[in-house]
């Protein structure tokens, strides 16, 4: 017997992932033997510290409990001491524990946004922010980045255009993921006066928060003044020490209601992760170095990757200031149908690459045709064989203007 | 400047935690020096296999990487196998792997429930399910279950008076947090057969599938014939191998376009915990010794504190078939006041209980009232200390019938 039973319209309306369209050709080329080389995802090839990969042998329990649904004392102290290290002064209070940023995006638009209100999201934007979204029936309203300013910000007219009576946060992410821009203390102001003005709330995705480069400094939000009771943060320490997999993010705001609101969505699941936020205990173990050596290794990776796309005739990009993404516009007539023909009909001397497609990254349709994103998480051997094939690709590929 | 915007509404419509209340009694009486049993919450003392907890020495990648949304190759296979052993046929697309048996919850009353859409629940149940309902805007509809019946089922007629047009699913918990009840194969049936003729989802929570006493099997919605389209299952390793923080649930069901669904959702939070997966991908390593033992201890665990609840003249229960909770009826005016009763102001050789009051599984005002959970989470010796406190507590209660 068929069920009849129709699952939810949520369900309809959640987006399909837009690197998932393309993973059936990779594996095809894989099985083919073909070297894919894998700049589609953010997930970064270096290696975690031992400061923190050693707390795996250190684990004493005799088993795993549920810690509080904020998270351990241990580690809401660690991170309290992190933001300290960095300029930021946060109380224990103004901290949740989080399942990786997604959860902390999840809580968020959850306690401040109904079904029907909406988001601002400065286009091309983190494509999971739809998913979260469209699970809790809040509209994302896109606000267009000009890839020829290095999707800076726009004008504040530009931007208030886009605000009407359901407006309830705009949200930023800084440095961008996918663009690489890292917005500036003007920008950031602009914004914060924009939230101030409209009686919003500002979300800011702080992820990549140390990945910047040629000397420039990310201005977190939490430095805004005025902004406490909107100001909220979402971070976590998947890409700052290669833990993608740990799961362990958090929510940092000094509005005391929210913060009450997030830790009643908290308590119906419990608590994040017991032995991440062991491991993530660690984190001021790790010596400064560390994070120098690995933003100095992704600046050089940027120049590889930038400087191989610059050369390149027909494409035109800016260069990125910081996380480990670079958006490109390239001479095709479809980005991801020159996606799907670099892994299904294109090898050079065997090896190929994968990118994201930069439509899935838009809202407004139709943007981003011409886009796509790299992400330069492969040593530079790999990506100098990465550029060199991709070069060619693109001169062979028959879709080119 | 004082903000003016407000939360959401669902922010405000997010339960607090029934049991948080009365933290702060526990805190206190603890910094006086008291020793408090903590049977408020199904945490259990049980060591984790060595098998799952020697896995933490035999991690080897160089960092933490994301895993697949599904859930990894290996895990997925092990939850195969497991299900296999259990007498149950799942295919490995019939299993999607989450954050917790929490995080199960939420994708699949999110996949098959919009905002205004009900779910039947049979009260008292487990909190938290309000908890994510109200998060999606669902909403729970409580079906009594009577404590005088052993919290069974209520009769058909019953049953179906609930249900109606924006009825989506019912949801049953077995066996069942919080009052140890194991559904009958008549019962199972029962359910399928309406669920079936209202054209409903059955969404079957089965962290506790294991612990069933005095010889009762629990029935698997699973092999429910004619329901492979409607059936979902909520399971976790939590309860199973005593390793409620490392967030490991899963999700299971047949229906293919459901399943679809769910990979949206899960797409948008990447992938579940990578090391928790790398944990639990021994499970089939653990000897059957491991749970026949777990299950012998839970079952004199339950016959100590039956045995010493039944004993205490006026109160009134059933004994629990399974799972590690039971639900007392008490001869006083209100359970909660009770509760707090004896952490702030009994104690007897400085010993005293904490429980659960039971009005916080009730979605119904004024149910349950007079009941309490109590989980029988730690050994014999301090389960009979605890039932001595909670006699003698009960007896000089100024709030006595």
């Amino acid at each position: 017997m068929p069920t009849t039973r129709k699952l939810s319209s949520r369900a309809a309306d959640l987006p399909a992932s837009p690197i998932r369209r393309l993973a059936p050709f990779a594996v095809k080329a894989r099985a083919a033997g073909r070297k894919v080389y894998g700049l589609n995802i953010g997930q970064p090839d270096i290696p975690t510290p031992p400061e923190i990969l050693g707390r795996l042998k250190t684990y004493s329990d005799p088993n795993i409990p549920y810690g509080p649904s904020q998270g351990t004392p241990e580690f809401l102290e660690t991170l309290q001491s992190y933001y300290g290290s960095c300029g930021l002064k946060v109380g224990i209070e103004d901290l949740f524990v989080t399942t990786g940023g997604s959860e902390a995006i999840l809580f968020v638009l959850g306690v401040i946004a109904d079904p029907g209100d909406e988001v601002l999201v400065f286009e091309p934007y983190y494509t999971n922010y739809s998913g979260f979204a469209a699970l809790l029936g809040v509209v994302p309203v896109p606000v267009t980045t000009p890839a020829e300013k290095g999707y800076h910000l726009p004008d504040r007219a530009v931007i208030e255009s886009k605000i009407g009576d359901r407006t309830r946060a705009i949200m930023l992410c800084s440095p961008n993921n996918p663009t690489g821009t890292v917005y500036t203390d003007r920008e950031m102001e602009l914004l914060a006066d924009i939230c101030r003005k409209h009686d919003l709330f500002l979300v800011a995705d702080e992820v990549y928060r140390e990945f910047t480069y040629d000397g420039l400094t990310h201005r977190s939000a939490l430095t805004l003044p005025g902004m406490d009771e909107r100001t909220i943060v979402v971070d976590s320490l998947s890409k700052r020490i290669s833990v993608c997999g740990l799961r362990i993010g958090n929510v940092v705001c000094r509005n005391k209601e929210l913060m009450a609101a997030i830790l009643k969505a908290g308590q119906a699941r419990l608590c994040p992760p017991t032995l991440g936020q062991h491991l993530g205990a660690g984190l001021m173990d790790v010596p400064a170095s560390y994070m120098t050596e690995v933003i100095s290794e992704y600046e050089g990776r940027r120049d590889l990757v930038f400087d191989a796309l610059s050369a390149m005739a027909g494409v035109s990009l800016e260069k990125p200031e910081g996380a480990f993404y670079v958006c490109a516009r390239f001479p095709v007539d479809d980005a991801d149908r020159f996606a799907q023909y670099m892994l299904e009909e294109f090898h050079h001397n065997g090896e190929t690459v994968m990118m994201a497609p930069a439509e899935g990254f838009y809202a407004t349709p139709g943007q981003g045709r011409e886009e796509a994103r790299i992400a330069y998480v492969l040593n530079r051997n790999d990506l100098t064989a990465a550029m060199q094939a991709l070069a060619v690709g693109l001169s062979s590929y028959p879709g080119r203007f």
